[in-house]
């Protein structure tokens, strides 16, 4: 069977997957699920993936949620270098995702959501505000890292830059400025210029 | 050098790598943390740990920080069967510990501060209970698959069983009950029961 990654690719966590797909030439299907529309909680959803959540990846072994798990697979199952050999390295890159999903993921995602998919209804303005604030300590403590270091780990490309780039790109749709970090900035182009890289419109385009 | 775990092993987080670094009997010693007075970001402590979080741990090869990191990290480097070597069955523990990091810890580890560390402050009672619902809901989401798992992943004890049994055995601290949850207390036996264990307060007489 062909894999299928179940998701919408405005959201970060499903760019994450659908760009390392990309990256390692996977022949995939995307299947839109809708979260405004509650989609990922429906009962027909919940039957092929317990979690609930997007996004889900398919593939002939079965289903797999939790984007960065899903990162892990696809980069070891193809041997690839964005996952590096070596276990000190693998744990540097599992240390910035877990990180990312702890830290950084609850306050940068959860603004932009707040923002762009809910238009800033007045019962989450206080919300919102202190998503900003947490917002700004995490892209401080990666700008910092950044100074010194060209990527994430081991200064080569890896998943752990997809993970954190995939929400840092459009933390300005949090209402997040940028403008305070040079060095993300630096970051988020180099990036944008490694060989093979797709933005959320180019992957929605060719997999839509 | 002998490795140092960085931490405070009432924290269930530190107890993960306590846990999981005595059972592989690694010969470590415990650097006692106290986050309630700051030390996590001292200036002293960050500069070794640039992530200000503990558990932080110290080998050889330098610092690693995020509790689920170093299970990995501590697995892979001893080979130990409590991470599947099958990729597949990988990506279901990284699931399982991403999702503890993401929906399970924030909860029922922030109620359980809350009670336990802060005594219950008037100013967080509102989040205490916003905690103990999210917790139950995810309690619920585990006790459904213990159902018909007898450990998380492919039905072996695995470090994601550690990840997810250290907050769940003492959820009750957090004023949040098993009760309604008997495959859960079954499975935190299960695991009591596994050879090597040792609880939060043996580890603790043993490491300092």
């Amino acid at each position: 069977m062909k894999p299928i990654l179940y998701g919408d690719l405005r959201s970060g966590n499903c760019y994450k997957v659908a760009l390392l797909a990309s990256l390692l030439e996977i022949d995939f299907e995307l299947s839109f699920v809708d979260v405004m529309k509650g989609e990922a909680r429906s009962e027909q959803f919940s039957k092929i993936n317990d979690f609930q959540k997007v996004p889900a990846w398919q593939d002939s072994n079965g289903f797999l949620a939790e984007s960065n798990a899903i990162l892990n697979y696809l980069a070891e199952i193809h041997e690839s270098k964005l996952l590096p050999a070596d276990p000190w390295l693998k744990a540097q890159v599992l240390k910035w995702q877990f990180w990312e999903q702890y830290v950084h993921e609850p306050a940068v995602a959860v603004a932009r959501f707040i923002c762009l998919y809910q238009k800033k209804p007045e019962n989450r303005l206080d919300e919102l505000k202190v998503c900003q604030q947490k917002s700004h300590a995490a892209l401080l403590k990666l700008e910092q890292h950044l100074a010194s270091h060209s990527f994430l780990v081991d200064n080569q490309f890896s998943i752990a830059d997809i993970s954190l780039f995939a929400y840092t790109h459009v933390a300005e749709e949090g209402e997040i400025s940028l403008d305070p970090f040079p060095k993300i900035q630096d970051w988020l182009s180099r990036v944008e210029s490694t060989s093979g890289f797709k933005s959320m419109a180019q992957l929605k385009s060719s997999l839509t």
